[in-house]
């Protein structure tokens, strides 16, 4: 058996998220898996780093299945490109040691949250981002990100339906970026619980807009409690930047 | 009767473009006719600097009305952000001369063609872009749209379809910036015919993929002939960028 991986962006706009549902024709992973198994006639069962929700993008999102296929990697890449709709895109696609796991061996993950912050939405970005009309203090959401960056339990930021065990992650950095009207957060972790990115990105987002104060992010995580902290941002900002091994 | 001038922002992929037909409700002057209308109790109609094909974008777009509405300049941004669809934005409301006309003042027009070299498509940019998978190269474009420049007959530029008396028209400067995969063409002139801009992009990209030589373009211009010149690149990459008074 091959164990080949695929390096893919998606716009999830149109989609379901990630992971494989009932009807798999509106999530990524259903619609790649129907494209493979055409293309192998083998029922292929994708693997990848991780879920992404409804509505939320990948720049480059890594998944890896196994086949019996010949198929060389560049047919298989003119293929994917011909069958995929539009808004997927396999921009690699590797053979790799049979022991490689998409999920087990990731070492960090990059989420890339963008706000666009003006009094109006961006008719061109409405689907690549988050419109905050409020004006954001970019230095107080820089003091909040400090605050979680490292090692920490992140049960605050997390959502009730989280089924991880443990909740630490450690958060290597997050960059907040300024250019006008757009603003662009870099999450990068090691991992990421359920809805974690979004929720620190909403967080920071309250603190921005004043409604939060920024020296509260420690008690925060301290006291474990999902109430405390922000809303979960919008999908349409939040894109899986890059998956690391 | 106030003269009210719009700016406008759209993202023209869902609309049969600028000019109303007789499903308003698809057309960009038909939807801000009909939500002026509602706005003001009266019937309004809207002049705008020009049409845009269907599937064009504006960065900016420049209209005008008359109306005997007492509502402030705020107040009727306000109302438009409300009651306009998400892919289209007035971002400005003035009061201008009652002499202001947005057709005929217009001194100048500036026209972005943007283009995605690359040998995939990028899921993000593709209802914003063309798509052009053979590289191009970009000297031969330069040296291509240094003919175009200055004022020439255009018919070579045109649709047949152009019911323009003249076809002379002056281009001030084309600029082609290339940052990696994205090649940006910005046109700028005193006046575009049907379909020039697009045609002339069109013409730039086959200069720029080896397929027409860029020496052919005085003679392209001398013959008159449409048939000469390349064909109409696709809307998508297209925006009004400007409109100059």
């Amino acid at each position: 058996m091959r164990n080949i991986k695929l390096i893919i962006q998606y716009d999830g706009t149109k989609y379901r998220g990630w992971q494989k549902l009932g009807d798999s024709d509106k999530t990524i992973q259903g619609k790649l898996e129907d494209v493979l198994s055409k293309m192998t006639n083998e029922k292929i069962e994708l693997i990848g780093s991780g879920r992404t929700d409804a509505g939320v993008h990948a720049f480059k999102q890594v998944a890896n299945f196994h086949t019996e296929s010949k198929m060389s990697e560049e047919d298989m890449l003119d293929y994917l490109y011909r069958y995929l709709p539009q808004d997927i895109v396999v921009t690699e696609v590797v053979e790799v040691d049979e022991r490689f796991h998409s999920r087990y061996h990731v070492k960090g993950k990059k989420y890339l949250y963008r706000i666009w912050n003006a009094k109006r939405h961006n008719p061109f970005l409405r689907k690549y981002c988050t419109h905050v009309p409020e004006p954001l203090d970019i230095d107080l959401m820089r003091k909040a990100a400090e605050y979680l960056v490292g090692e920490h339990d992140f049960s605050s930021f997390t959502s009730l339906k989280s089924k991880n065990k443990s909740k630490v992650r450690e958060i290597f950095s997050i960059e907040i970026k300024n250019d006008n009207e757009l603003v662009e957060i870099m999450f990068h972790g090691d991992g990421f619980l359920y809805n974690m990115a979004r929720i620190m990105a909403g967080t920071l987002i309250e603190v921005g807009a004043g409604r939060m104060d920024a020296d509260s992010i420690p008690e925060i995580l301290a006291r474990k409690d999902r109430s405390l902290a922000g809303p979960k941002a919008p999908c349409s900002g939040l894109i899986l930047y890059d998956v690391e091994y």
